[in-house]
């Protein structure tokens, strides 16, 4: 099944939602126009359709395997990653200073998301150097930065992040792996890490790994951790590669999915020691990781819309093609292609609403990002950054949640042939199946949402975005049209329950913190559905003006059909999820423990 | 992991909501009281527990093998059936007549869920032989009944439904398999179907095909297709085997779950025509293969219980023993194991309210059956037969997108776990998306509700269960706890939203078509939460009855917190469906086909 690319919805989000003329305004971004997007898409595209798409059913049905320590990827792995090096890709948002193309966030998701429906397995080895160069980038000693930042934008070696051991998965207090100053000022690292993505495998001649381990005699608990850099193998003072360091993959895992990205379990230390480098200062190190997380967080939620856009368009071709019983409308007098079901329509607008909700809603916080950075305002600079954090929850935990939905739509709308592995769209499913629980899992998404981004400031971002999705609003007021009439009365209802909600959370997250818990996912994902939702909006309201204008009517016109389904069929869940987080913590908590 | 039947929670529903009292008043059906509802139950609950249970993982490891037209099934599972066969479980609820036990329905569905949670790909054979019987019961000559039904009925001889070919899956009209007849009465098969379930393996000594073909002549359409009997083997006068017939297996299908069931591409005639038998008229062939395929519906839904049962145990063991993080609540300070945690407690009492609340439906409509076929008086049989069919798609389509969501919420408590196939929830989620497909998917399911359910009579069946609906919120008012009065407002709400639902369900399906098929599958699984829901609310009132009594009082206080769950956290989405429904449906097909 081929990938085609939505530039066009992707260029829509970027012009009108993120609105990359201001964006590219801002020091240091100023090439960063509609034009360079564009042309960045573009040429993206091309890349992930014709080298990286090819690659996938061939990484489930030939994954990574492991042998006396080595992992060899799918063939033909290796050779496109060496185009994706060439062509650059890894460096797309890194600073030019190490070698990258600078671009901002709203673009780079763009691509991002391409490379990640042309291929999940294959793009979880980026997303992971992404990861490692950002704390470098943060955290990292020049020396080190000189050492390794280079060669990790260019993708010549890539990073890896190591944080789960066997008996700490959600819960980093418990990791045990220790580190041993030496007198030149390395560590040595002692531990086992399991679950580490692309910890071993044939693409790069180097692996960078970060590694989360206490310092002896460092505190118990999440404030005793530091963070390693620790390679496969030893940098010599020219740049070349030296000794192979003493950490060793050990096996892969027999996954449910994303199978061609190989899970190590990596053993640090059995031959006297993993020589590491600490990254800024000891005892930090998962207040760095959490820079590493937050980007592989929203990076994560990408990859539920990438997946989910995949599956769609591999079910509107089989429902385009499949013929079987006659419309109940009679408009055609004979077995037609299945498309022309209500039912089959039904889901797949449902597959094709909550894709463009949640690329609207992710374009939308990348643009964020983009300011927090790089606006020349301090004020504007920080209400950006607390809407950016308050978006990362819902971009992860929403879009991944939804891109499960999705994926099994996309069997169902296949029936029996979706059931059978060659038709392809089971894969999208078993694959979907890691994006609520890898960078944290859904309900640690929540305690974040809940925790950081809402009772902490007694929930005033929360409110500040409820103010802004009122004003949108009565922008759809003032349309007229049926469809804003729609959206906005599901909008409003939907604004109101999150007003609720927020107030539930600010309020009793001290006193009733389990009441507040108990709803912490519902809450998320009512966040996520009205953020979604208010992005479809102003989708709405822009495609309104376009098509009146007489710019792309059958797209805007799609755009608007798209939108006020949302309004009707996912956002109007929004109330309901209002009373069980409200009024219903009460049972979710009640059942005693042996009763279970 | 090991698989403990729930017995306890079957024999409330065959006690109190089923009735069982009554059931066994009724001709035929003495013995069926509830001791021997307990004796088998708790006979069966041994049986699927150590015989059928251990091999559930071996035959996802090692599925059904194809070579050389024989179909190799999972060791273990030749020796496991001769012990089903042995202990009479294939007759449990067929005439004694053919050597079954005549056991009711209501006793029957409870073996049937164990066989399934115990191993879903081992019960699809029984199932599939369960609807031969039924087809030859009511269709078939004398003399067919008198080859096929004794071996069908004790297990010596198993059976397959022979519907779909490559161009006709849901819609049969396209069947292009024929049957040319002969002078002595037979008939000669040609043809090649797909997706038959256990067509070909090694537990069994014959396999009895009922296969749908068009005689030479026939009407064009689903009005001309006819239903034979192929045996695997020819069968002698005196019951022996005698020569193999024309149909062979040629290729099994590779799929994403429900390994071990052979899923066999049959060829018919490839050397000369296989030998048929007719089974009732010529033409009339679907109708019969509706009785069957209504049976085998309504068996697919309690697979759906039975697959989530299984799930939700799987993942109350692993968040028993998972320790991770402290809780919220700060109750005990130190990682605790992850049950503590409020979403965790989430995710299992959602699978649990779906698992109680979906079993109490289908075991009220168990007892339909059973009334519908038993009950003296033709009035009351005439309303349980209505009641019944109302309930089919019900417990098939509700029943079953539940165990998909269940199946995920599984896999979601082991967190990264899950996704490790050694761990084995996600075998589960990989088995439970061929449940929403086979038999009918849901949509099919749902065109059934709308169309022969609900338009056909004017919504008169639906009204008449919204009126016992209503008499059960009374009851809820008089109960006077906080538990009742939950229930009570959401029960409430939901059966205005499912009647207005019907009557614009009754109101346009003729006069739009589009519009109500648009929102069929959202009025299926309206219409099965909200039954489902009522279930519990009369479990609800049961059980602070006997709680009040004294009788089990922990047992009692556990249904009566999981019905208020089901109230606040399930029941609750209703009323956002009936919105989507009868609001909704432009949307669903405004968009251009070009444009998707």
């Amino acid at each position: 099944m081929s990938y085609t690319a939505p530039v066009k919805d992707m260029l829509f989000d970027i012009e009108h939602l993120a609105n990359i003329a201001q964006v590219s305004e801002m020091p240091g971004l100023e090439e960063a126009g509609l034009e360079t997007a564009q042309a960045v898409l573009e040429e993206c595209a091309r890349f992930n359709q014709d080298v990286i798409a090819p690659l996938n059913v061939a990484g489930d049905k030939h994954p990574s395997s492991f042998k006396d320590g080595h992992v060899a990827t799918t063939p033909g792995f290796k050779e496109a990653f060496a185009q994706y090096v060439a062509g650059g890709w890894q460096g797309l948002q890194h600073p030019s200073e190490f070698g990258g193309q600078g671009l901002p966030k709203t673009i780079g998701a763009a691509c991002g998301e391409m490379l990640n429906s042309a291929n999940l397995s294959f793009a979880l080895c980026p997303l992971l150097s992404d990861g490692a160069i950002e704390a470098l980038l943060t955290a990292g000693s020049d020396a080190l930065k000189a050492t390794y930042l280079d060669k990790l934008v260019s993708g010549q070696w890539t990073g890896t992040m190591n944080l789960t051991e066997p008996q700490a998965g959600s819960d980093l207090s418990l990791v045990r792996s220790r580190a041993e100053p030496q007198p030149d000022g390395t560590f040595k690292i002692f531990g086992t890490k399991i679950f580490i993505t692309y910890g071993e495998h044939d693409m790069a001649e180097n692996i960078v790994h970060l590694v989360l381990a206490r310092v002896a005699g460092a505190p118990e608990g999440v404030k005793g951790i530091s963070l390693f850099v620790v390679p496969k193998f030893m940098v010599n003072a020219d740049g070349s590669l030296g000794a192979r360091n003493d950490v060793h993959c050990v096996s892969i895992e027999h996954k449910l999915g994303i199978k061609a990205s190989p899970t190590a379990v990596l053993q640090y230390g059995d031959h006297g020691g993993a020589v590491g480098y600490i990254v800024g200062e000891e005892n930090r190190g998962l207040e760095y990781m959490f820079i590493m997380m937050n980007a592989a967080r929203y990076a994560v939620g990408v990859q539920g819309i990438a997946l989910a856009e995949r599956a769609y368009q591999h079910a509107v071709a089989y429902a385009k093609e499949r013929v079987q019983s006659r419309p109940v409308d009679g408009s055609i007098n004979a077995s037609a292609p299945i498309i022309h079901h209500p039912d089959v329509k039904r889901m797949l607008m449902t597959m094709r609403a909550y894709v463009e909700g949640c690329r609207a809603m992710a374009t939308t916080a990348a643009a964020a990002y983009d300011a927090m950075h790089h606006h020349p305002d301090a004020e504007t600079r920080r209400q950006n950054q607390a809407f950016y954090e308050f978006m990362v929850p819902l971009v992860k935990g929403y879009s991944t949640e939804m891109s499960l939905e999705v994926a099994s739509l996309g069997v169902q709308v296949h029936g029996g042939m979706g059931f059978i592995e060659e038709t392809g769209a089971a894969q999208y499913l078993r694959d979907a199946k890691i994006l609520t629980i890898y960078e944290g899992t859904t309900a640690i998404q929540a305690n974040d949402l809940v925790g950081r981004k809402t009772a902490r400031d007694g929930g005033q971002v929360a409110k500040a975005i409820a103010a802004q999705i009122e004003t949108t609003e009565a922008e759809l007021g003032e349309s007229g049209s049926a469809a804003a009439a729609s959206m906005a009365a599901r909008l409003k209802a939907a604004r109101e329950a999150f007003i609720d909600v927020v107030g539930f959370v600010a309020g009793q997250t001290k006193a009733s913190p389990n009441a507040v818990f108990a709803g912490s996912v519902p809450y998320l994902m009512l966040a996520g559905n009205l953020v979604a939702g208010w992005q479809l909006a102003r989708s709405l309201l822009v495609a309104e003006r376009l098509a009146a204008a007489g710019t792309d009517v059958d797209f805007m016109n799609a755009k608007i059909a798209t939108a006020r389904f949302y309004a009707e069929h996912i956002l109007n869940k929004v109330p309901g999820l209002r009373d069980s987080i409200v009024d219903g913590a009460e049972s979710v908590t009640a059942l005693a423990l042996e009763a279970f």
